[in-house]
C-alpha cells in the first residue's frame, strides 16, 4: 500500500515548506519538495493543498482511567485530590477498555498518534486490567506505552511528616510487583504491533528503593521506558528532603533510575541542580500545563530545562485533573504560560519549538525516537493532516501560529498511525465512535451539586502546607 | 412570542436546580419550580433535559477588527506587539463590518450574548467606520457595546523614557476627539436595539488628562460605559510613576474617571491600594487571561480584587493577542490559572463562581446589569442552552465542571437575545455563516513562515525594560 501526499506543508528544520511525502506500507518513504515525486496508479493520491501535515504527537503523560472521572473532582490539591480520585476510581475491567478506547480517541482528534497511559490497575486484577488496556489501543490503533503505578509504600508516606497519619492497608510488597511487572512484560510487550510496557513507579513519595532501583534493572533487561511522577508538588518538594536530606532527583540518580529511557512526570519543583542533573542524564521531563494549574501544583520551570538542555515533551495529564485530554490545549498553553516567568520575549517558547517538543521530544520521552516523532524517511508513518480550510484556521495567517495559538476544532482530518489510515475526514475508521458515546453517556454521575470531599487527611494537610511556615523554592 | 423551556438545569444562587424557564417578547417572565408552569398551545415548548440553560457570558474587553490579525503577530511584549498590530491592521470599511460579525459569531458559540468592541476605527472615517460595526452586530443580533479607541498622545507616549523615541505623527487633539465622540453618540447609541456606545480611551498612557476627564463628562451626560486599558504590563506601571509619581488608579480617580460604569481592561499591574481605589468606586476589572499570557503581561491578581470586593470580569481581548475568541476558554484558564498565586485551596475560584464573573460581573462591567447577566424574571432574555448529550460533556458528572474545566465544543444548542433565537441547533440564524468563512478564507495573509518584525522601538524597549534595572511588583 503506497500513498503520495502531493505539495502540503510542513514543519522541516524549523521553517515551513511545502513537499511531496510518499508513505510505503507502515514507513515514510520519502519527503521531496513539492511535485517533484511521480505519480503512481497503485497509489492514494491526497491533494495536500490547504492541508498541513506534521508528525503525530505524543501524549506523554495520561491515566486512562480517569476518563470517567472528567468533570467529577472539585477544587483541590494533588494530595486532597488524590483521595477523592481514589475513591470515585472504575472497579470494572470494561472501564477500562472504554478508557483507553476514549483517551486514544481524544488523542487523535487533537493531533497524537501515541500515548503514555501511567495507568491505575486494579489491586488483585493488574494483568486482566493490563489486558482490557491493550485491547482497547489495539481495536483503535493507536501506539501506546502502557506503565502500570505500582508502589509499595502506604497512601500516608505520600504526604509530609505522614508519619502521624493512620498508616492504612500496606501495599504489595516490591518483590511481589517486581514479579508481576516482568509477568506484564512477557505478556504483553509488543513493539511489533505497536504496545509497549513502561515500568510507572508511582513516584519517589509511593516507592521503596527497592521498588525504584528494580525497576530500573526491568527496564535495563527489556529496554523500557521509565516513566515516574516527580516533584509536582511543594509537598513532595518537602517530603524529599524528609526522606533523603537531599533532592528527590538526585536521589534516583544515585539508584541508577536516570537513564535516556527515563522520562518524568510534571518536574513543577525541580531546582537548577536537578535541571543539570535530568539533561546530563539524557531523561525528559513531561509538562503537564493544564493538569498543573488545575490542582494548583505551581509552574514547571520550561524555559530554564530548554536552555540547560532537558528534553521537554508535553502530557494532558489523567482527566481527573484536565477535564479534556486534548494535546493542542496543553500545547497551547505550555507554549505561552512560562512567559509569565522571563521578561525577554527572545526566551518564550515559540509554536515551531513546542510542535517539535510535542513530536520529536514526546518520541524521545517515551523511548521510540527511533521510530516516531519526525517527519523523515525510514520513520514509521504515525503523521497527522490539518485542514486549514476549516473556519478555526482562518484567515488565512500563519497556520502554526492558529494550530498552537488558536483554538482548532475539528481540524484533524486524516491520521496514520504505522502507515494505517486510523482517522479520515475526521472520522475514526477503526471503532464506533458512538458506541464509545453511549457508554459513556449511561453513566451514572454526579450530575447535580458537586460538594468538596472532606477527606480525614485534610486536617493533617491544612496544618503542614497551609498554615505551616511557609518554604520558598 | 411565549417560548417555555421545560426541566432544564441551572445555576441559582450557586448551586445546580432543575427549573421552568417562561420568556415572552424580550424578556424573562417566570422563573419556576421544574414541571410547574403550565403548557400552553401558543407557546414554543423546548424540552430542558440533558440541558444547561445560563445567562449568556459578556466578552467584557475585545478588538473585532484584529480577526484580521488572527494567528498573524509574533511572539512579543504589548509595547513590541502593538507596532506590528499597526502595520498588519485592516484598512477598509468592509473588513471592519465583517470583523464584527465573525466575533459576534464567535462569542454567541462560546456562549456569550454581548460584546464590547474597543474598536479601533480608521482614522478620517471613524463614523463611517462605528457605522460598519453597528451594521455588523445589528445582522448577527448581538447585544453590543462599541468603544471607540481614541487617544490624544503619540505611539512613543507608551513607552516609559519614550521621551527619548521618535514622537511621530500627533494624533487629533481631545477637544476634536470628543466632539467627534458626542457625533458618534447621537449617531449610533441605540439601546433600544441592542447597540451601546461606550467612550474608550485607549489608556492613560497614550491620552492627556484633559481627554480622560473629557470622556468620563461625555459619560455622566450620556450615561455611557468608560472603558480603558488599565496597567497592562510593567512598562505601563513603570510610565506611570513617571508621569504622574502616584500610581495610574489613584490618577483616574482623582480625574473623576472611576465610577460604577467604569470597567478597566487587564489591570495586570495593580497593587493593593489599587484594588481598593477601584472596589470603592464600584468599577469593573475586565480579566484576560489568555492575551495576558500571549503577551507576557503577567498575572492579574484576581483573587486579591475578588476579596477586596471588586467585580471582575471576563474578556478575550483582541484575537491579534488571543487567537481565539472563546469565552469558555478564557473563562477556563482564568479559573485555574490564579491557584498558582495562592497555596490556600479555600480561595481558588470554582466554576460557579467564574459563571457568574462572566455572566452578572460582566453585565456590570459593560453598564447593564439592570438588563441582562441574571436568569430572574424582568431581565432580558439573553440566555444560552447547552448541550449536555455531546461528547465534549460526557460522562454525566458535574455539568458545570464540564463545561468550564472541559474543553466543550459543539455545545451551544440555542442562543436568545432580547427575546430573539439567534442560534438554534448550533447554527446561527441571522446571517450566513458560509459567507462569512468565504470571506475570511479569501483573505491572502502571510501563510507561510513568519519571521519577527524588529520596529525600530525595540533597541530602546529592551535598553529600558529588558536590560535596564529590575523592578518587582
Amino acid at each position: 500500500m503506497q500513498t503520495l501526499i502531493q505539495s502540503v506543508l510542513t514543519l522541516q528544520n524549523g521553517t515551513l515548506e511545502a513537499v511531496d511525502v510518499l508513505l510505503m506500507g507502515d514507513r515514510i518513504h520519502t519527503v521531496a519538495p513539492a511535485h517533484t515525486l511521480p505519480v503512481a496508479a497503485h497509489q492514494r493520491l491526497i491533494d495536500g493543498s490547504d492541508r498541513l501535515l506534521l508528525p503525530g504527537f505524543v501524549n506523554g503523560h495520561t491515566h486512562s482511567s480517569q476518563v470517567w472521572q472528567r468533570g467529577l473532582i472539585p477544587q483541590l490539591p494533588l494530595e486532597l485530590w488524590l483521595a477523592n480520585v481514589f475513591e470515585s476510581t472504575p472497579r470494572q475491567l470494561e472501564q477500562f477498555y472504554w478508557g483507553a478506547v476514549s483517551t486514544a480517541v481524544d488523542t487523535l482528534l487533537s493531533g497524537g498518534t501515541c500515548v503514555m497511559d501511567h495507568a491505575y490497575v486494579i489491586p488483585g486484577q493488574e494483568m486482566e486490567t493490563v489486558e482490557a488496556l491493550v485491547r482497547g489501543y489495539k481495536a483503535v490503533g493507536i501506539r501506546a506505552v502502557i506503565a502500570p503505578l505500582i508502589q509499595d509504600l502506604p497512601f500516608a508516606s505520600g504526604f509530609p511528616q505522614g508519619c502521624l497519619l493512620p498508616q492504612g492497608a500496606s501495599p504489595r510488597s516490591a518483590v511481589a510487583l517486581l514479579g508481576m511487572m516482568a509477568d506484564i512484560v512477557t505478556t504483553f510487550h509488543d513493539p511489533a504491533n505497536g504496545i509497549y510496557i513502561g515500568v510507572g513507579p508511582t513516584g519517589f513519595h509511593r516507592c521503596s528503593d527497592q521498588l525504584l532501583a528494580g525497576c530500573q534493572e526491568l527496564s535495563d533487561r527489556h529496554h523500557l521506558c521509565y516513566h515516574t511522577h516527580l516533584l509536582e508538588t511543594r509537598a513532595q518538594h518537602r517530603l524529599a528532603q524528609e526522606s533523603y536530606g537531599i533532592s528527590a532527583v538526585q536521589h534516583l540518580h544515585n539508584l541508577g533510575c536516570l537513564t535516556p529511557r527515563t522520562s518524568v512526570a510534571h518536574g513543577v519543583w525541580i531546582d537548577e541542580g536537578d535541571i543539570q542533573i535530568l539533561a546530563e542524564a539524557g531523561a525528559t521531563l513531561v509538562h503537564n500545563p493544564v493538569s498543573n494549574l488545575r490542582l494548583g501544583s505551581g509552574l514547571a520551570p520550561i524555559l530554564r530545562c530548554r536552555q540547560r538542555g532537558l528534553n521537554v515533551s508535553f502530557g494532558c495529564d489523567g482527566a481527573a485533573s484536565n477535564d479534556a485530554q486534548n494535546l493542542l490545549e496543553a500545547i497551547k498553553l505550555g507554549t505561552i504560560l512560562h512567559r509569565v516567568a522571563d521578561d525577554d520575549y527572545d526566551h518564550w517558547l515559540t509554536p515551531e519549538q513546542t510542535l517539535q517538543m510535542a513530536t520529536a521530544g514526546g518520541a524521545r520521552g517515551v523511548n521510540l525516537a527511533d521510530r516516531t516523532g519526525t517527519l523523515a524517511p525510514g520513520m514509521a508513518a504515525d503523521l497527522v493532516l490539518y485542514n486549514l480550510n476549516h473556519p478555526s484556521m482562518l484567515p488565512r495567517n500563519h497556520p502554526l501560529q492558529l494550530l498552537v495559538l488558536g483554538r482548532p476544532t475539528d481540524v484533524v482530518e486524516t491520521v496514520w498511525v504505522n502507515g494505517k489510515t486510523i482517522v479520515d475526514q475526521g472520522q475514526v475508521q477503526t471503532i464506533d465512535v458512538n458506541a464509545l458515546h453511549h457508554i459513556l453517556a449511561r453513566s451514572v454521575g454526579a450530575q447535580g451539586n458537586q460538594q468538596t470531599q472532606h477527606h480525614p487527611v485534610e486536617p493533617h494537610y491544612r496544618q503542614v502546607m497551609i498554615h505551616g511556615p511557609g518554604e520558598g523554592r
